[in-house]
């Protein structure tokens, strides 16, 4: 089985630069073992790569890889939290997933779009990246973002 | 006053199978004592009681009763969580209802429809059903579900 | 540096009385030193101050406006929650803040709207005021209310 360093190496994964939060708040709160990451949007270098309405400006693809964005964004929180390496995650549980998908009038499928966040997760954590969940389809999200994924960790 | 398992009973509830989850998660996770709950659909037997708009497709009340089959079912998770016996329920407190409601413009009851999961929580599990609560109304909801309804427990 | 009592003097905070729940729910829930409190709206003595969606029939700074009295809302339910005196905020750090914008079509800057809260509760709070946050443009809210904000505090 591949390790942690293995799984990100295969995965394609260059952690990002945190974002600016685009408002008032912090990108990440821990507190008593908890750490919960603000929404996050699919910028990859501070640019969004996927605006407007799911199922109709985006597609699913393209929607499930934005989506994807946001769980490496995330995740990018969580390992800085945890102090910046890699290892550091492995003692990370992810426990919530709140996936926010900006959707076209009849667009319902929000579940196989925050899969692009949730595959991530496991994809990295294995079965410590298996959550509960959350998905809706929303009228508009910041900055006309596709996708907007929060996440709520347990540290071990 | 009456028993737990009598007030299961009064409210005519059968426990359902748990549905499955409609992407890549877990219908819940349990981490230091509390557990989430993922976004549960009016689903009876694998079918949505409950499709489109709510103020247009929907009615209030036909709404108000896909929110109760919502927290059954998410109830359901939660006895399955603690062992899956109704004596465990006692162990449980309601914290927190997340609700979604798929609404037709102008619709903004949500609070009435959320009320048929808040009411079913209470009327089960008594002072300990009680819960904070967030209730919006969104655009579009997976499967075309006219209501989806999270919660948080925490374990005594 | 001015005290927390200072601070909310030279804000203006008049603590209101906390409004009725709009359904069967707590206005919060505290459980195991967390304070959940539910979905706030725009109240002041029983009124919203905002209606309709932001974009069309409300400003950005009447939005702004609305989501600081969200908070200094939730604020008063969290200072209820440890006894009611101001020194007992002193106790507290906000984690999380859940903003919900009712969003005309394209109204993307629900980030400067949700900033009312954000701003409001590092006003008051300082450090202890900052938090992690998702914020959504939504369909509807309840009671055709602009603006919903939520809130999770941890109590030390």
């Amino acid at each position: 089985m591949p390790t942690l360093q293995e799984r990100i190496q295969s995965a394609g994964i260059v952690w990002p630069e945190p974002s600016p939060a685009a408002g008032n708040y912090l990108p990440f709160v821990e507190a008593d073992g908890w750490i919960h990451v603000s929404g996050q949007l699919p910028m990859v270098s501070g640019q969004l790569v996927a605006t407007g309405k799911v199922g109709a400006d985006v597609s699913l693809d393209e929607a499930y890889q934005a989506a994807r964005v946001c769980a490496i964004n995330g995740l990018a929180l969580i390992r800085q939290a945890l102090g910046g390496s890699d290892e550091a995650l492995e003692r990370v549980r992810i426990v919530r997933v709140g996936g926010f998908v900006a959707s076209a009038a009849g667009f319902t499928a929000q579940p196989r779009v925050i899969n692009g966040a949730s595959d991530l997760l496991v994809e990295i954590l294995g079965e410590a990246g298996r959550h509960a969940r959350a998905a809706v389809g929303v009228a508009e999200l910041p900055l006309g973002a596709a996708v907007e994924v929060e996440f709520l960790a347990r540290v071990r």
